[in-house]
């Protein structure tokens, strides 16, 4: 029983949290097009920071278009929404001491943004890791696992990014991973290797 | 370095991240009427779970309102989209393994029984536990810190649960917990020890 803990008043502060579960929170903001390559590498990372035994949390379309946000739509107005609402959510897994990692395609600079911003503002203020996964256009468009690009070049989806609809690209992210240079292990210790030199996780 | 990491395809399974952790996830979702203390016991308890070095966090008004739920207002459509999301965002703690903690009014059955369905639906069911804190309305009442019954009572505050609004008490929660018979420190210790009894948490 809890019987030898005393209570103090109010909640555990960051620091606190950050020294009983041995780890602190930040968000790890995937970015990039569709079959980047996104959701693998933060599938793999969440692998190895898991066996870490470090608690960390993927969010992607599966869990949140399917969940939190199946009310929203493809408006522009659910696509920011869409957004607002995973950086929020990112922030409340960093506020935890969980490592949050976002693989969403983000387009727009703004939007993420807005996510980078809730992290700033937070007291006291939480990571936000933008890692730039940056696969060339003819790549995707050759790999498309989903034969979405041939749907959108055949114009039956609209607006999909980086056909008939903008990327923007991060004109400064934290990490910058060049797919035709490194593959999803190597990916993979370059953000581990961000984490460690930046006091986010140990070594 | 994750140079030792042999990565397997797809995501980590709820099971692997328990065993990785240390610990399972849950939500663990407190209801009652307004300064029945159901944010105090939720403080605590997040305290107490933190000092067994099992992670956990409190979802309450401050970190909600404030900022996922920012666009609700507070008519009767927003409320319920208000608690659907909460049950949303404690669903994808208790899958990472965390111990979510709500601490919200959640006045209707209705509205509380989604946010169940959404962890019994959720593959594998992910544990539920409802903790009425159940506090008579005259006490709370007599408390009234922030003076909202007062508002409320003087018709300044409409719609106020307990006085023109209703609270529907749950008729079988998990967890029963009844303010003029167990302090604070008894309340968690009935929370942990249903934790334990229930092979959620380790003794």
């Amino acid at each position: 029983m809890a019987t030898n803990i005393t209570f103090h008043p109010g909640a555990v502060t960051l620091d606190e949290r950050a020294e009983l579960l041995g780890q602190r929170g930040a968000t790890i903001w995937f970015t990039g097009l569709s079959a980047s390559g996104k959701s693998t590498i933060a599938t793999a990372l969440e692998q190895a920071l898991l066996h870490r035994n470090l608690h960390s949390f993927r969010l992607d379309g599966d869990n949140i278009r399917f969940g939190l946000n199946k009310d929203l739509g493809f408006d522009p107005q659910s696509r920011v929404e869409n957004i607002r609402r995973i950086g929020e959510v990112s922030l409340l897994f960093a506020s935890s001491s969980s490592l949050a990692l976002t693989a969403f395609i983000s387009p727009y600079a703004a939007d993420r943004d807005l996510a980078r911003s809730l992290h700033a503002k937070h007291s006291p203020p939480l990571p936000f890791i933008e890692v730039f996964v940056d696969a060339p256009l003819a790549v995707v468009e050759q790999r498309d696992p989903k034969g979405l690009y041939a749907k959108a070049r055949a114009g039956e989806i609209k607006e999909f990014t980086g056909i008939s609809a903008p990327y923007e690209a991060p004109p400064n992210p934290e990490i910058h991973i060049k797919t035709d240079q490194v593959d999803v292990k190597g990916a993979v210790e370059i953000v581990i290797k961000y984490l460690i030199d930046n006091g986010i996780i140990k070594a």
